[in-house]
């Protein structure tokens, strides 16, 4: 049996001492180098799988430093601190060149906890929205292969049919808004290393803001993980309402807020970018 | 001359390799350990004065990962990457115990970048609030001297006044909310290491929610720089509005969304918590 597209990106190989070699797929490439999503997922699956791991991950912020040339990289992964119940990790993305010189491409913290029943309220209602199976499949483009990955259904803001640079004429607080629906293709279920790609598959946002071709990547991104393992469960290989919206665009960067739903309401994750676009 | 309180705790002694060691200090002691913020702002201010720092911050993620004690510790900072225009750098945290025991207690990433001028759009307006002339002080608790540093306007959803468990009655977009204007009581002008501190200005979002006393603290803080540096010169010792709101509550943790802008309405940072709450 043949591992599922998403699964076989994400295969490392230990090297001992928290660092594995891993390499790009060509079935995740974005238009410069592999989605960020994927990325985000192969360093929360390999927390999730070390063996020393306390409980689930609650906090990923992960640093797109630099592009990840497609080929072989190195994955070091290291806990830096482990609590009663929480354990914090720290993780860095290296590559070497033909040269023999290496760099870092990836930065970022994960936090992992060990989750105990208390009040809870869900201030973040899922948003009234049409059901995904009354909403037609949004064609992939050729340029990002990563996109045929996911099936998407667009809800509201979806990317620009005509670029001729006009700016939104919505309200400020919807003038960036995207919701869409989306699922793995493949029928892949949802866990934490999905949740963390999903959480990365939003279009810039300045393209819903104003309709001007931009080249745009994020340079940092935050998923605050608020549903457990059951619950990921739960959603299996169905759809999340995925929505995200622009915040302050200004001299090169904008930030963008999201969250995730389940279909059935539960707010899965809630995410923050901080985008790099150039004029 | 005496250093001003806020930059007294900022100062750092070299230990060369991108090695600090600095001490908490009194003035800046919260409940448990100083406050978020002043550590938050102590690494912004070592990026910012290093040597080789390229351009001003864009982003911060500070994961607070255990207690602090009142003492010593040492900062090792960085430089993942330096590329043509943006800079990453990695940051730690330790402290060495009495018996000798040195552990991680801060963990987080900053980028820097040298910003162009582009297209700038702020899709989140000043809301429109009293002006903080027309606002009493709010009374500093004795519990946490660092709320002495500031002066702090209560807007809407200050501090509960009685604690009897009653959870908000205001739609779930206002139920958690919480706008104030803070300043600097000492009059310190605004900068990157300032914006850091007050992006932790908030008491915990579960008190608003419901007015049950809750120990709760941050785990991780992601601020995101909007404010290049001649903004933050112009918000000088003023008022910066901060805006705060929770989102999801689920089993002992909590996310927090929030935004500062000045008193003329630029949005100088927006910026997300994780914070774990005990029942």
């Amino acid at each position: 049996m043949s591992l599922h597209p998403f699964d076989a990106a994400l295969v490392l190989q230990p090297l001992g001492d928290g660092r594995y070699r891993g390499a790009t797929s060509p079935a995740w490439a974005n238009m410069v180098g592999p989605f960020g999503g994927i990325t985000a997922a192969t360093v929360v699956n390999a927390v999730v799988a070390y063996a020393e791991c306390l409980g689930a991950p609650v906090s990923l912020t992960i640093n797109y430093v630099a592009a990840i040339a497609d080929g072989d990289y190195v994955l070091q992964l290291r806990i830096a601190r482990t609590n009663r119940s929480t354990q914090h990790w720290v993780f860095e993305i290296s590559q070497t060149s033909a040269s023999g010189t290496t760099e870092c491409v990836i930065t970022g913290t994960v936090m992992t906890a060990q989750r105990r029943e208390t009040w809870s309220s869900n201030d973040l209602p899922l948003p009234k929205v049409v059901p995904p199976e009354a909403l037609a499949e949004v064609p992939a483009p050729k340029v990002t292969e990563w996109f045929s990955r996911y099936d998407m259904r667009s809800v509201s803001g979806g990317i620009p049919q005509v670029w001729d640079g006009a700016e939104s004429m919505l309200p400020l607080d919807q003038a960036s808004l995207t919701q869409l629906w989306v699922r793995d293709r493949a029928g892949r279920a949802l866990d934490f290393a999905a949740l963390a790609a999903t959480s990365d598959i939003f279009f810039p946002r300045i393209w819903a803001r104003r309709a001007k071709w931009t080249p745009a990547g994020t340079v940092s991104m935050t998923v605050y993980f608020h549903a457990d393992g059951a619950q990921l469960s739960e959603v299996g290989a169905g759809f999340v309402l995925a929505q995200a919206r622009g915040q302050v665009f200004r001299n090169g960067f904008f930030d963008q807020s999201a969250c995730l739903w389940s279909e059935t309401g539960v707010p899965l994750a809630t995410t923050h970018q901080l985008v790099y676009f150039k004029e």
